[in-house]
C-alpha cells in the first residue's frame, strides 16, 4: 500500500499486473463481450483514463468463442486493449442469464441464452477458459447466492464455493499461462448477509494466500447497510497488504463508502447501462437528461471533468440525442459516466494520499448523490 | 473549377461557404437529426475527414425543434460541428416518412411520423426553417417524384416545383441570415426519367442563376442507366462554373460514374445505414462482415485506408461485434464506410488534377464493386 487514510480504512495502493500497474482504488469499466458498450478502445484510454477493464467469461466463451480468442492470441490482441483485463468466472451470468441451469458438486450445467446450446462450467474448465482469454486477473468459480437467501442454502453454497475454490487453485497452479505472461487468481468470499458465514468465508479465502481477494454475493438487492456491514466485516479479515475487490458495486456513494472500508477495486454495469437510458452521474449530482428541465440547457455536460466529451457537448444536445434514440447519445453518456467514475476514484486516491479522504468523502457523497 | 479531366467531364473544384472551403468532388455524410449516426463530431474531422455534412430539415424541425436550434445560435452551435452544413428542404422526408400528406399548390400538409401532429411546409416556410437552422447551403422546396412516375404526373409536378422555386428564391432574397454569415440557396432539377422534362427543368433551374444547382428525383429505384442518362443530360445544361449536387447518390460505383459526368457533390445514407447492418465498402471491394468467411480473419478492416479505426480493429473483431449487436460494431463500421467514401472522392479529385481520372475510374469501379 502507498498510503492509508487516518480517518478511515481507505488505502491507496499499486497493483502490478502483466499489462501494467493499476493505481487503487480503481473502478473497472465492464466490457462484457470484449467491448465496453458504445465506447472505442482509444476513448477508454484518452477520455476515460481506464486502467483496467473487465471481460465476462460466460459471454466471451459463448461468443466469439475460445477458438477465435486463442487464435488471436488472447483477448488483449483480439480487441486491441493493451492494458490490464480482469475476467469474472462466468458464475454470475450462468445464474442470471443462462437457461435450465443445474448446480451440482461437479459444476454447473446450463443452456446458452443465445442459442439454447448445452454447456458445463466446472472450477477447472473456467480456469482453462480464463487461461485462453488471457486475463491478467482471473476469478475463481463461485456460486453467487441471491438475496434474500435462507441460512441453510447460504451455508451449503458457501461450503461448495470453498471446495470449488480448492479445485480452482489446484488447477490454476497445475496449468500455465498461454501467452507468455503471468496471470493472477483471486478467490471470492461468499456467505450472503450472515456474519458468521461471511467471517468463515473470509478466513477461508484469506488462508489460500492468493495475490488478491474478492468479495462476491453483495449488491444483489440487499439494503445498503447490509452491504456495508458485510464489506466492513470481510475487509477486517482479508489481509491488508493485498488488493480487495468488491464485485458488482455500485453507485458513486457505494464506492466512496466501500473505499472507506478498505476496498480497492470495483466494477459495475451501472455507469454504462444507466448512460444508455439517459442517467448521468456528474460532479454536481445525478442528471436524468430526459427531464424537460434540461431541454434548453446549453451548458456542457459536466464542466467539472476535463475529458473532451463531457465538456464539448451540451446537455440540451445530449438530451435531444437520447430522446431521439440516436446512437451518439449512448456514446456520449457512456463516455461521460465512465470518465466520472474514473475521476471519482482518482480523486479518492489523491485525498487518501493527502490524509483527508474521510471528510472529503462525506462532502462528496452529498454532492454526487443528489438529484439535480 | 480547379481542374478538368481530359478523358471525361469530371472536374475538381473549390466551393466556398461561410464555414470554410470544400474541395470537390465531395461526399457529404448524412447527419439526419444533427448527428451522423454512431459517429462523434471529432471523428468526422479526424478519422473521416468530412468537409461538409448534411442535416435533414424535416427531422430537425420536428426534433429538437426550431426554438432550441435558434436559442443555440443555429445547428453548428447546437451540435458542435463548425465546418459547412447543407440542409435539404424537408420535401423528400415529407413524402417518404410523414403520414397523411396532402400536396397542394400552397405547400404540403402532413402529420409527424413521431407523434402525429399536423404541420404545413410551404416554399416560404422551409426557407425560414433553413434560415433558423443556419445551414451554409439551403435547398429549395421541391416534389421528388417516385419511380416509376407517369409522364403527366411528372410534368405537372415539375412545373409546380418550378413555381415553388420562384417562391423560394423570392423569399430567400427577401430575408436575411440569422447568425451573421451568408447562406446559399440551391434549386433542384426534377422531371423523373423523361428527357424532355429533365431538359426543361435543367434550363429553368439554370436560369435562376443561383450559386449552385442540384439534381433531384434520381436514385429512387430507377435503373442505373437511367440515372446516368438523366445526370449526363442535366449536367450538360447546368452551368459549368457552378457546383452540381446529385442528391441521394449512391454506391461507390454510382459516385465515380457521376463524377465522370460532371457532378461535384453527393450525399447518401448508404455508407452509414449499410454499416450498421455489417456491409463494408473497402478499397478492395464489398465485405459483408456477417459472412462466416470473415470469422477468423484477424487482418485489419482496410489496410488501404489511413484512418486509425480502419487499421486498428480486425475484421474478426468487427464481425463479432456486429453479430453480437454491440453498439461499437455500428460505430466502427460507420466510421470506416464514411472514411472510405471520403477517401474515394479525395482520390478522384487527385486523379482529375492529374488528368488521369477516366482510366483510374474504370479500374477503381472494378475493385470497389466486387463482392469479397
Amino acid at each position: 500500500m502507498v498510503a492509508n487514510d487516518p480517518g478511515s480504512k481507505a488505502r491507496a495502493g499499486l497493483l502490478e499486473t502483466a499489462h501494467g500497474k493499476i493505481e487503487t482504488p480503481i473502478f473497472m469499466p465492464v466490457g462484457t463481450a470484449g467491448t465496453v458498450k458504445a465506447v472505442h478502445q482509444r476513448e477508454l484510454v484518452n477520455d476515460i483514463k481506464a486502467q483496467i477493464i473487465l471481460g465476462n467469461t460466460y459471454h466471451l466463451y459463448l461468443r466469439p468463442g475460445l477458438d477465435l480468442i486463442e487464435k488471436a492470441g488472447g483477448l488483449h490482441k483480439f480487441n486491441g486493449w493493451s492494458s490490464p483485463i480482469l475476467t469474472d468466472s462466468g458464475g454470475y451470468q450462468v445464474y442470471s442469464l443462462a437457461n435450465a441451469r443445474k448446480i451440482k458438486e461437479d459444476g454447473v450445467r446450463f443452456q446458452s441464452h443465445i442459442d439454447g446450446s448445452r454447456h458445463l462450467f466446472t472450477p477447472e474448465s473456467v480456469i482453462d477458459i480464463q487461461r485462453i482469454i488471457g486475463a491478467d486477473i482471473v476469478m475463481a468459480f463461485d456460486e453467487c447466492t441471491p438475496f434474500p437467501c435462507d441460512y441453510s442454502y447460504a451455508n451449503n453454497s458457501m461450503k461448495m464455493t470453498h471446495r470449488w475454490l480448492q479445485r480452482c487453485c489446484d488447477h490454476f497452479d497445475a496449468t500455465s499461462p498461454k501467452y507468455g505472461y503471468e496471470q493472477d487468481l483471486f478467490p471470492i468470499v461468499q456467505g450472503s448477509t450472515y456474519k458468521d458465514l461471511r467471517t468463515e468465508s473470509a478466513e477461508t479465502i484469506a488462508s489460500h494466500n492468493r495475490s488478491g481477494n474478492a468479495i462476491g454475493g453483495l449488491s444483489v438487492g440487499e439494503p445498503a447497510e447490509d452491504m456495508y456491514a458485510m464489506t466492513d466485516l470481510v475487509c477486517k479479515i482479508l489481509p491488508k497488504e493485498k488488493p480487495r475487490y468488491l464485485m458488482g458495486v455500485g453507485t458513486p456513494e457505494n464506492i466512496l463508502e466501500c473505499i472507506a472500508l478498505g476496498v480497492d477495486m470495483f466494477d459495475c454495469v451501472m455507469p454504462t447501462r444507466n448512460a444508455r437510458n439517459g442517467m448521468l452521474f456528474t460532479t454536481e449530482g445525478i442528471v436524468n437528461i430526459r427531464n424537460e428541465k434540461w431541454k434548453e440547457d446549453l451548458s456542457c455536460i459536466d464542466a467539472g471533468l476535463e475529458n473532451e466529451v463531457s465538456t464539448f457537448y451540451s446537455k440540451a444536445y445530449l438530451r435531444h440525442l437520447i430522446i431521439s434514440k440516436e446512437i451518439l447519445g449512448a456514446q456520449i453518456s457512456s463516455i461521460h459516466n465512465l470518465a466520472f467514475y474514473l475521476w471519482l476514484v482518482k480523486k479518492a486516491r489523491e485525498k487518501i494520499s493527502l490524509g483527508v479522504f474521510d471528510s472529503w468523502k462525506r462532502e462528496m457523497i452529498k454532492k454526487v448523490s443528489r438529484r439535480l
